[in-house]
């Protein structure tokens, strides 16, 4: 599953965070407290609630998980029938409570709560603007630059303060705004990061994914479509396109890595994706073996889909301890170079003498991946063949994703052969941008004009500033699918 | 994984306790914090440990995870190359401090600190002679007993107090008692939990699962033997037999359930041995279906086996929440009702009109499998199959389950139909205790005489107190493998 | 003393916060803590500190003392050469982290904190405009006006911004303003709060109370003047008026009640000066007793100069208790009347049998009063003289003082003799206008022109907004020197 | 006041202990908890309360002050019509939580609490004794060992078993002993710690000092006699005396520092008692002065009596900073040598330039002398006359207060002009024995018989161990009354 990810001294890829939204249920805060929970997996740096009756906004926001920043006492507090919610990522850096969401502000217009998903690529051209106009800035967020742009629309009504907003904003954005009486949302036009809508009783929610639906009994309708812009207040639920450009280009890794398991992204559930992936590597990389394991939890769907198609048998071979918190004291480097362990551990009786294939999701920095054929040679197999569900990531995303820059993608300067040894695998095998998008395309067969591959080509869906433009350059020669059409 | 059980509405087994101690390393209370760790699953009420340099003994206890009890402060003030610890486990009623371990007291004999894994059947009666005498208890753990009868030994060694006070206990109990300069060491003549003893560099370690060897970088010597005794000190390590009617009864759910899928019990992998116990049941229990599903973490191994053996696909049918914590605001029974979940949820994609065939370990109440079951047939599925990998458990254990009473084991009264049509499942089979015997069996054919079956069969291997003994008795007939021989 | 004054049941005034700031020493933050830890008494609801290394601010803030909300870590983060820190007081009401200061901002021209002790009159009136011109606002808190209309200003030079500001505002305000290079200070043109500048090495201090200077090491150099706009930076200090109409009028309640007693406002220190306000007291109003008490800890200085003067031994007639803090359990009205009591206790052995004269230093809604009247009888006095050391309060305060509105200020609307009878005193007396003014008057005999009178006479230093004047007049007649002149 | 003493870098006495208990009030616990909180200067490193319904101890300990220890939740749960709690001191070093009281065991006779405020002087031989026998121990504290006499009495009434210990333990006790129906209190043969009985309703209290009877609405009935046991239950009040031999030597330091100004010991009250020792002092050492001050809280009263004695005008010339507390950064030598003070300053204008009596209840090791003269110097005072308000402190106590060794009492070692240049003052003065027991000599004038003088002559009211004896010995000479006689 592709749960919790505590980082560590992992290299692992950060998602941004997760938005929830309920419109028309007397619980509403309880129950964004329930979808925010099943979406923990997103973001589990802050955690933020702001809840509505109608007149008066309310709100509590703290750095921790859902269970750690709300008791009942403070849930019981946000009453009313409309509530939006969000879990944002850890860094290894500096995490402040300022940046933790939903923002809330009070403009002439009333109070306006906000809960984005996804990162703007022109913020700080506007912000810069903005700020010699004469705003002043709270936060290091991008979203708090939506908030100024809606509160200098002088528009009373947000739905037009926000179609203001969003004609000046580029980038990827599942965005959230509530006032005292409306919910609005807004999925940018290449709807990069995934955002679903569903009903509950005779209300509406919305989430960054499915599996919020089932943890509080509502029941999926539709996923919100690119360019969109919703607005549900009690004159019930309106649907408008804020954008003519809108082309879907949805975030491959949130099939190959950060989305649950049992939610559905784009229609297609994200572990049977991720079985897809290891059966089409299992044809494109096949490998004599004896086992086969994945790396927990998000490689284990991949894993299964390999044993399945080669059948060579699925075992768990490395077994992943739970409870490494934030909390967690950190072995020096003495004691590491003793061999202590306090994240994963390799079982030796099933791979002990064992030609092992190790599948894994993706390549960041090769740490990760160094460390864990190392692990599985220690415990005594013979051979580790490796064989990753994604292409090589080459290029930085500037969508929401915490990417390392181009330097620290191995991938980006190392060929293939290369990594291998930097790992130390017996091989090594990415899986093709072929394969990987005839496992996820959608069923109408447009697979490639559906996803963004941009981590992969270098080719992005949105005109990028100029500095992030030359950044993406260097990351290979940056092009926007934008600025080629 | 048999990792984390928080138990909640959940009607799980719970295991009482892990041990780790360490003898012979500078950073001994470092170590044994990653040892616990490795052991969380053992227990999430309280941690401690209590260190030795030699001289003096000091020592942290504190309710919760072990990460959240130690922080880097408390940790460095334990001192010394030697050290035990202590994860003691979670109960739905009152949980104390006074009852976390290690428990520390000083006699007349210099200081002493007790880690115990297990549970004696005949405390109460020594508790009550020892309070007629004068003795003060401050606990209402059975440990304190045999402080107490050690302190009351009069004996200067504490080796030999341990000899006294063991001639007067009976029951479960994998035992590490140390002194300023010594760690003894001592498993019932059962052997019912387990206990391996581990080499790391010079010194010596012992853990209640070999999968806290792996992360303290720790090498495996052998299972500590029942009715052995240890003593490690300066002069290193001595071995002896203290019981003259040692017969190994290993409580045969450790491999169903407790121990962790990376723990080899009795020279046997636990992942493996799932496995077994899963392609047994396949052998014993086939059924037409689509798709085979386990009951996340403990019973993913057994599902893989019966897929494996069947050759239906196993999937990721049901996914676990893995940040339900002690501090979740439980959902109200209203919200309940209308669908709202927090731990596990069905994949409806994998389900949807399918027969699934679903691998749980154990049924003990009922009521976690009526959910699932439950859970299941809301996703969609067309026919839900259950298919347990252990015999039903219709007696209460004495050894350290906190099994519920006979009352409350629905396989105690009700028949293998009776329950089926409780759970509300299409088809119900449990795997037989030879088809168990057979999957765990030591390698050389001993099988039913190695295990404690108690729970199963009624028969226990140890003499009981006259009320357990009745208890027992309403529970099936309890039969003493003691009284018997 | 003035101290700590932690409301509960009680009818106390609440002063608005305590702001120090420091320009020129290595341990900027560390002296600031101290500093605070000094004007503890001004605010103990929430604290903050903001410091600057030249390039970058760094602030931490938190609800609680000053001692909660930072530890060594968090203070040891807080680097630089330069810090402002802000003590918040506490109210029954809901508080917020976010009112917290220093409030941190960025803009155009860089990062700006501000740390404020006051309160705007027609900040509602400047909020509602600039959120019609699309500024955002995070806070409830006048604080933001004054940081947008700095914004707004479009000055790169944050003096020539702040002027700008001032310009726009009415009210009082101690304000501290730091940009990254930076420290400047203003005082509003009636000097309301008090603000004192000191000198510590080769660097600057300034304070609301001189009690800090002492606690850091500081030597008092002047307070700052009315209407005074103070520069520091790497150029030394630079003293500018801002404005032409700068006349001073201090809040006499910093003598009457506020400050702490060793700290000199205006010149006078505070414990001299309320001994002359008790010796004044016992000129206007002696009485034939056998003992003087104070309401600790305000009114301990008034007594012993009311003894003096009198003759009558002063004693320690009651006691108040040190460790009632935030989280005390409050008893019940059953148990209160019972007789359970937690904050002050009367000395039945002092008192019993005794003409008692009760000191205290205000009467607000009457209600404490009341009570320690009755507590004194309860212990046994014969008669209970009230004499209050300032006249009554029959105006709310605009000018941060969380004075009650004029419904609850009992001596709004009834006359002394009734108020006697309402707090069941033998008799009470509260001192003249005129002598209050004898006592703390400036040594050059201009009392009556220097110090804030408001709430006794209705007569309000500065212009007042509509609404509030309004409110003021219901008030019994507010005029305003502003408009008189 | 005599309350607060947060220690710090100070060198003051540290009271070991205050109890409270209550029987026949519905809300037991609640009331010992406001009983505590008037205690609390007595002790603010730990608080506990254990609770009795009459079937069943509840109970719940903790460290910190008692609102730290206790919230709404946890007092609800300690249920019952009588309870005992106990605040405990705090030490510069180690406290540990297992040492909080009331301890609570099981024997063989049902549950029982042990709240104690004092010392015993031979409790090391008796533990020494018990371990030999088999007894176990958890705490350092010489309560347990009064527990296990209780327990290995055999005794089937506490009472029994109680008088049975008390038999062998020598030293300072105020004791109460609680089991499920019965409240049994003993104080020691010599009285030493102080101990009051009250009524409130129909039930009864008792608490180390009678301001816990006016906080929680009692009547102050009379003190428990030195050899006296009570026993309360549902028969009421039964009064023996356990010792023949009793003779009240209450310890002086409960009138000269420790007590509570508002309570009353052996029938004085302590405010009254202090300003006598304050007058006698006057008598013994006028001095021509400008000004008297008093080093707060607990040399307040003295002051002010020396002040009224003398004619020479009492002032605040020292304040206490509130707010510091357990989490205080402490300033660096650096910082303090520069001038940073947390908790004590002068008042400039008080003493500039004047010649400045200054009050001290007593001297231990000099340290806080010393500083708190530089302190008047620096604030301008042009003379310091201390003046102390007990005589020298020469030796050690055993019987409750954490004096320092005799190497560190500054009065063993060095004269009166030794001290008076080593702390800096102008004139140095301490209170004669025969003046303080005038100051505080009982009616019958019985004075020098009922005060325990051990710390000032060395004759100590019991017989010491060996190791103790030698120990006074070194002290001067230690003598005891008990082997005079």
């Amino acid at each position: 599953m592709g749960c919790d990810r505590d980082g560590m001294i992992w290299d692992e890829l950060n998602e941004e965070c997760g938005v929830f939204g309920i419109y028309g249920h007397p619980e509403a805060a309880r129950l964004t407290y329930y979808g925010l929970h099943a979406l923990q997996h997103r973001g589990q740096e802050s955690a933020g609630i702001c809840a509505s009756d109608g007149e008066r906004l309310t709100f509590h926001r703290g750095m921790g998980l859902v269970t750690e920043v709300f008791d009942a006492a403070r849930l019981a507090k946000l009453r009313g029938h409309m509530a939006i919610g969000h879990v944002r990522y850890t860094t290894a850096g500096e995490s402040r409570l300022e940046n933790a969401q939903p923002l809330v502000f009070t403009t002439g217009a009333g109070s306006m709560a906000l809960a984005h998903n996804g990162n703007l690529v022109n913020y700080r051209r506007i912000k810069h603007r903005l700020e010699r106009q004469g705003s002043l800035f709270q936060t290091s967020s991008d979203t708090e630059v939506i908030a100024h742009l809606i509160a200098r629309s002088g528009c009373e009504e947000i739905a037009d303060g926000l179609r203001h907003a969003l004609a000046q904003i580029q980038g990827a954005y599942a965005l959230l705004v509530m006032t005292e009486r409306k919910l609005v949302v807004a999925l940018d036009p290449n709807g990069i990061r995934p955002l679903s809508l569903g009903r509950l009783g005779d209300g509406y929610v919305v989430a960054s994914e499915t599996c919020a639906f089932d943890a509080v009994g509502a029941t999926y309708v539709r996923d919100v479509e690119p360019g969109e812009l919703l607005v549900i207040d009690e004159g019930g639920l309106s649907c408008e396109r804020f954008s003519a450009h809108a082309r879907r280009a949805i975030c491959t890794f949130e099939y190959i890595y950060f989305a649950r398991p049992d939610s559905d992204v784009g229609g297609l559930n994200v572990h049977l994706a991720r079985k897809r992936l290891g059966r089409k590597l299992a044809e494109e990389a096949p490998v004599d073996a004896d086992v086969v394991t994945g790396v927990p939890d998000s490689s284990i769907s991949a894993a299964i889909g390999y044993a399945e198609a080669t059948g060579i048998p699925y075992e768990l071979g490395l077994i992943k301890n739970r409870y490494v918190g934030r909390t967690f004291i950190q072995p020096t480097q003495a004691l590491r170079a003793q061999g202590v362990r306090m994240k994963l551990s390799a079982v030796r009786q099933v791979v002990a003498g064992k030609r092992v294939v190790m599948i894994d999701d993706s390549i960041v920095r090769g740490t990760t991946s160094r460390h864990i054929v190392q692990l599985l040679r220690e415990a005594g197999a013979k051979e580790v063949h490796v064989r990753i569900s994604s292409p090589p990531v080459r290029h930085p995303c500037f969508y929401g994703i915490d990417t390392s820059t181009r330097e620290e993608l191995i991938a980006a300067t190392r060929s293939v052969e290369e990594i291998r040894r930097a790992i130390g695998a017996d091989s090594l095998y990415f899986l093709s941008l072929e394969g990987m998008l005839e496992a996820i395309g959608r069923p109408d067969g447009e697979a490639d004009r559906g996803h963004c591959l941009a981590c992969f080509t270098g080719c992005y869906p949105t005109a990028l500033d100029d500095a992030l433009a030359s950044h993406g350059a260097e990351a290979g020669g940056a092009r926007t699918r934008g600025r080629d059409s």
